[in-house]
């Protein structure tokens, strides 16, 4: 069936006794397995099984936990055999209890939770904690030691492998990815990471494709179609397949015990090679197709319907136990068919003729310092932000573009790294025209494929990580974060919805993992996203879309921060911040267009510092109560309220106006929401008790009012933001498209305070005026007007 | 290179006469593009440019369009031979110009804009329009006529076009999937669609992978892996390729018309066998890879640097054109080598002679029917609804498990409109698992690979599209409607946020085609959310997620809805109201576990016509102003206020109690905002003007708030909902751990009466040792108290 790989008949790497130890191990991670899907008592079985062992309510997953386990072995022997540093990936998430087996039966299990220990207690424990409450998922979990993919939602684990690989020459990350999760559409495009992987830097990806032919309830794809395509498949992908097919455990221990030595001698001499001789192509990779039967070893047959082997085994095979005397026969007979009795020993501990055949100390693959990237988290070196400072003599006056001199920044981030190779930047596609050309200067994109006289900054050595896939961004982000690395995801805001269900998941991980005393703190997730919605005007509609921040205000306030700089000073301040912090997902939105710069860099740290503040510069209430609050939060919603503040205050100067600028966006919250949340009083004190707010956002407008619902004056709040009114159309259209312009938030200020009498009505006509001689010139000259387009706040026409 | 599927060099199948035709037409598509980018006036070239000639903004991507136009002549060409009915769905979407190109060229475009005329008028007007204010985006979209693709976020083009070939047997798809576009996830598992296809009752999908070598800034991988990995990657996938490769259009002209000869002989001899000797096995179907330079015929140097056939061609090839004379010059020659005097008469009419090129009427691409499916759409035939209804002789007594009844009604809805082959149900392998079992009574999964005998209710006709990719759902469902069919997609709620961004897209593209006449009102996306938050307590926070309700709110109110049926009866009259509803995105959110039911139909239906009332039933404020009102929505709130109403009416009967129960989520907002919304007026009646109100929600709290913030009431309202608080657990401890539970929300109400005195400390008390109850009993038997899952409203316990 398979074209190369195919293994000699002759070859058998195992001896006698080596084969039935392992077959042992395999059989004492197998029942392990069981015990936490079933047992709630009489863990060693020491008398047969009564209703009462059986847990009340049976969950988990055993269909993929036995070819997991069967991997774990196999990686063990390898690890002593070759002395590896490796980790393991586990894309068939649902196979927790093999993760946990195996982890308890080498040892590291117990050291993290020492509760759980080696003996008959220890192991009564470990198999009432199984999905019971107070205890741990079914799925490999961030509980789970060893583990940096939560096997939920499915689709990330190739890429997570090959995030935790970059940079790391020494390691080999074993991915076991499932043929459910194989249909995923990242897991699809994950396949190609090996066009990323250069084998004189990086460590090496094995990925472990186990097909057991169905999910849930249905056949998979990968499970069904034609053995030779599966194989144009994977060697179309740019990998070399080995096959490791069968159903008998003996025949099948040879088998991959062959295989694996075949495979890690190739990952060996292809990084040898390459780090005498240079990189000259991109290797063909090896990697193992598994073909065992779904729930293998488990029960073949109940109430007369084949389950071994079939989609009846993906969760628990035989139900009923508690109530049906038969089946809890079947249980009992499969819970012996492992021998349990001459695996562990009286005390319940795994007798130490197995014991052995699991690496020593930190190779165990539970306790990979890899795998809980926290412990090898160096400090990245930092550049003094301030140096990248715009001069901003007054504000309003200088333009800049904002991520451009961010870039200048992480250009610097790249080279005071370089030695210690901890720092990446992932980006679909986008590095540059996200304004971080700066970047290149230092540094090129990395491939690892064909490069052509008329590219421009592609190299093999590059650190700027480009796919046009948001999940592969994210996903290899992810992986490189959590084996202790750093790295930034520069994206299109409309595009970064791509990647919600990623960022809930990973949010949800740091989330556990601060309550999970072993797992160390990681570098934020740090992701910029820039030609936001304002500046979509030329793409339209489906390109606008503030939204993300929503779904990032739905998570822990602990894990989330969400900043909008208004200038290029304050970026570089929150760009610091947020590469300093730990154990976050840091949101920044900001723009690539030229704009106006407010602060000079001792103002924008103060102002950031603060989160929010007055703009007394832009404000005409000295010291005294005004009559009305601007609020802004955002580059463009900032402009246009200081374009409508100017414009009120020379037309209507009795008005005594109070700008505000929001940065940090948590601020607007309740304390007891989040921890960055003004106290009522500080609130009060800015936004005032009773007075009007016009408050221009970024986003969508009731985002404001779901956060300072609460606030003594929140009646008085009227939000602008983005209301989906979008088409192709100039910058300052989009504004105006969604009553976010300078002309309406002046309008909106005038319809606020109705003791202004007759020069506000005046002044009514002069904004509307405007907003006609815009359209009219924007229909006709497909452009914003000249006096929009160089507006600043000093030249005294506006 | 090509180890199957080379071209026989003898084989030249254009006549010279068709061969100049056609590379003519190919001229004047190109012409047109050129000019779309860059021309304001003078669309003739009748003199040569001026710097006023040429647009203020220049914008558009030229790099893929030429190849786009090369396809589609020779789409044109085949239509005509074969008498096709064909359609073609444009992955690289910002080639915008080529398609508005050719629709204009083939006349369909002018019928649809009458003024955009075929004469130099209109043709002032087509290059005017393109990315300007008020005109067309740069990318396909649903303003392009023939077009079922938005064009700006990249992925879906394969999963679009294999929906459309779905019980369309005569149809054939043709898919351009540009090298950018093929990175992504969605796209990269799209190419499994093909095991989905059966070739006797479904169309043709024909990939066209167009491999231009690079994207934005950088190299693409498709375009950059050896020839012989692509080769074996498109047969792994199981198509079989054919290759068109080269840069001299004749040449190319003469590959391209071979090889779509061949492709299309391939399909309809496919389709044939099968057709007459019925469905032997998954045949390989052709896919072509077109291989041409990026901004093919376009200017090959400017300043020095290549720009034909790199990545520098991608958007607008020259720049500055209106201020650079040279620039200028470079752009004049470039039109005038398409000879543009000789492609259209005085008029500006493309010349007869190559008119005659393009199909005529509704088998032009951009008049086929099926790329405005509306006009398509024939109404489902639904069974009443009402016969499925579970008997509720009185509330809270009764359980059923509310899907798997919605279930029976499906199952009948597949049955009523088997002939007219217009209804399939697409889910992520949760069919079963999400209890819609009943429809296998009638259809099976579908799946042309292998059947074994141990599979259940799988068949090469079956009409449940079960593929383990959300996105591959999303997008076949979105192909199959906007091509005029029907269809639901029941998911996990948590993992719906995999698709968050396509649903973005195809809410965006719903509201504007109901701006654009000649566009039709299509059948409403269906959504199922069940396997909810509040069932996924064995699964674990990874698996809970209320938020997709959130990211529907942003989107535009004429667009989107959101049902929280209470019970079974509920859900069905739901269901029937969105299944026959237009146009809409419709989010039902329902439970699959067995649960209370409440309303008998007739009530049920009134119920859900409101979308809002009051439960008399389970109130006690008959006719005078309550104490307190308690709201619920979403079926375990609904639950957990019931039950918290019986406490507090046992315990403290003097409490006049008003239960309202929400359905439609829209009822909740200003009429100004959402046409559903109550009127202040209605609002004040239901939730008093000054009462405390306890709103128990479904997902996270601050939503409501959101909502009802401007309602005369909101600063009573306290929500209870979904705050993030989960883990491996029961489902009772789910709502305790988000203190949404009966107990909470019984001491909330008396938190917010102090008047009650000592029963209500009495009360409280008694509430506290519930919960202390509770929490010790899950901890020791890992399931909820007998009396919380036996609980129902009648019995008098509680």
């Amino acid at each position: 069936m398979a074209k190369a790989g195919k293994l000699d008949k002759s070859s058998e790497p195992l001896s006698v006794d080596m084969l039935h130890k392992m077959n042992a191990y395999f059989s004492a991670a197998n029942y392990l397995s069981v015990g936490q899907i079933y047992l709630f008592n009489n863990p060693l079985l020491r008398e047969p099984l009564k209703p009462d062992d059986i847990k009340p309510r049976l969950l988990g997953h055993w269909g993929t936990t036995p070819g997991l386990n069967f991997v774990y072995v196999h990686m063990n022997r390898v690890i002593k055999k070759y002395d590896l540093d490796m980790i393991f990936v586990t894309g068939p998430g649902h196979g927790g209890p093999a993760l946990v087996a195996n982890t308890y039966l080498e040892g590291t299990y117990s050291e993290f939770y020492p509760n759980v220990s080696e003996d008959e207690e220890g192991m009564k424990k470990l198999f009432t904690q199984f999905s019971f409450p107070g205890g741990i998922p079914s799925h490999t979990a961030a509980e789970t030691p060893g583990s940096i993919n939560e096997g939920g939602e499915l689709g990330y684990s190739l890429s997570h492998a090959f995030g935790a690989a970059f940079d790391n020459p020494d390691l080999i990350v074993t991915c076991v990815v499932g043929d459910g999760e194989a249909e995923t559409g990242p897991l699809a495009t994950g396949w190609h990471s090996n066009k990323f992987i250069n084998p004189v830097f990086d460590g090496a990806v094995l990925p472990i494709l186990h097909l057991n032919d169905a999910k849930i309830a249905g056949p998979t794809v990968l499970g069904r179609i034609p053995p030779n395509e599966l194989d144009e498949l994977m060697r179309g992908y740019g990998y070399e397949p080995f096959y490791v097919e069968g159903s008998d455990p003996l025949i099948m221990h040879q088998k991959m015990a062959a295989t694996m030595d075949t495979v890690i001698t190739k990952i060996r001499k292809i990084q040898d090679d390459a780090r005498k001789n240079g990189f000259k192509e991109r290797p063909q990779w090896p990697m193992i197709v598994l073909r065992s039967p779904k729930g293998w070893t488990g029960p073949h047959v109940v109430d007369g319907q084949q389950i071994e082997g079939t989609f009846r085994a993906h969760q628990v095979p035989v139900s009923e136990v508690k109530t049906n005397p038969a089946h809890l026969k079947i249980l009992n007979e499969w819970l012996l068919s492992y021998k349990p009795h001459e695996l562990f020993d009286e005390t319940g501990r795994l007798i130490p003729e197995l014991a052995e055949l699991a690496p020593k100390g930190l190779r165990r693959m539970g306790a990979n310092p890899h795998a809980n990237g926290g412990i090898l988290l160096r400090e990245l070196r930092m550049p003094d932000f301030r140096k990248y400072a715009v001069d901003v003599p007054s504000p309003g006056v200088v333009v800049a573009e904002s991520t451009r001199v961010q870039g200048n920044m992480i250009r610097d981030v790249f080279v005071l790294n370089e030695e210690a190779k901890n720092f990446r930047v992932f980006s679909p596609d986008e590095t540059a025209s996200n304004r971080w050309g700066a970047v290149f200067e230092v540094t090129e994109r990395s491939s690892m494929d064909e490069i052509k006289p008329t590219d421009d900054k592609v190299s093999h050595t590059g650190r700027v990580m480009e796919m046009l896939s948001e999940h592969q961004c994210e996903g290899w982000l992810e992986g490189y974060l959590l084996t202790g690395r750093h790295g930034f995801f520069p994206c299109y805001e409309a595009f970064i919805h791509v990647v919600d269900s990623m960022y809930n998941q990973h949010a949800k991980w740091l989330e556990v993992t601060r309550h999970i005393p072993w797992r160390r703190p990681i570098a934020s997730l740090n992701y910029l996203l820039t030609s936001h919605v304002w500046r979509q005007d030329h793409n339209g509609l489906s390109h606008q879309n503030p939204g993300f921040i929503d779904l990032v205000m739905n998570k822990k306030a602990d894990i989330s921060r969400v900043y909008l700089p208004p200038d290029a000073n304050c970026l570089l301040s929150v760009t610091d911040h947020c590469m300093r912090s730990r154990h976050r997902i840091n949101v920044i939105v900001a723009g690539k267009q030229p704009a106006l710069q407010y602060l000079n860099m001792d103002d924008a740290i103060k102002h950031c510092s603060a989160g929010i503040g007055i703009w007394e510069w832009a404000s005409n209430d000295k010291g005294s109560e005004p009559d009305v609050v601007m609020a802004c939060c955002g580059d463009v919603p900032t402009l246009e309220t200081l374009a409508a503040v100017k414009i009120l205050r020379e037309r209507l100067p009795e008005v005594k106006i109070r700008v505000i600028n929001v940065v940090n966006l948590m601020t607007l919250q309740q304390p007891s929401e989040h921890p960055n949340g003004l106290s009522d009083k500080e609130f009060d004190i800015l936004f005032t008790k009773d007075k009007p707010i016009i408050f221009a956002y970024h986003g969508y407008p009731w985002l404001i009012h779901r956060l300072t619902y609460r606030r003594t004056n929140h009646q008085n709040m009227h939000v602008r933001g983005y209301k989906e009114e979008g088409t192709t159309t100039t910058p300052f259209d989009m504004v105006v498209l969604n009553d976010l312009d300078r002309y309406h938030l002046a309008g909106d200020v005038i319809d606020r305070l109705p003791s202004l009498g007759s020069r506000a009505a005046y002044t009514k006509q002069y904004l509307r005026d405007r907003l006609l001689e815009h359209k009219e010139y924007v229909y006709k000259y497909g452009e914003d007007m000249p006096n929009i387009r160089d507006w600043n706040w000093a030249d005294g026409k506006s």
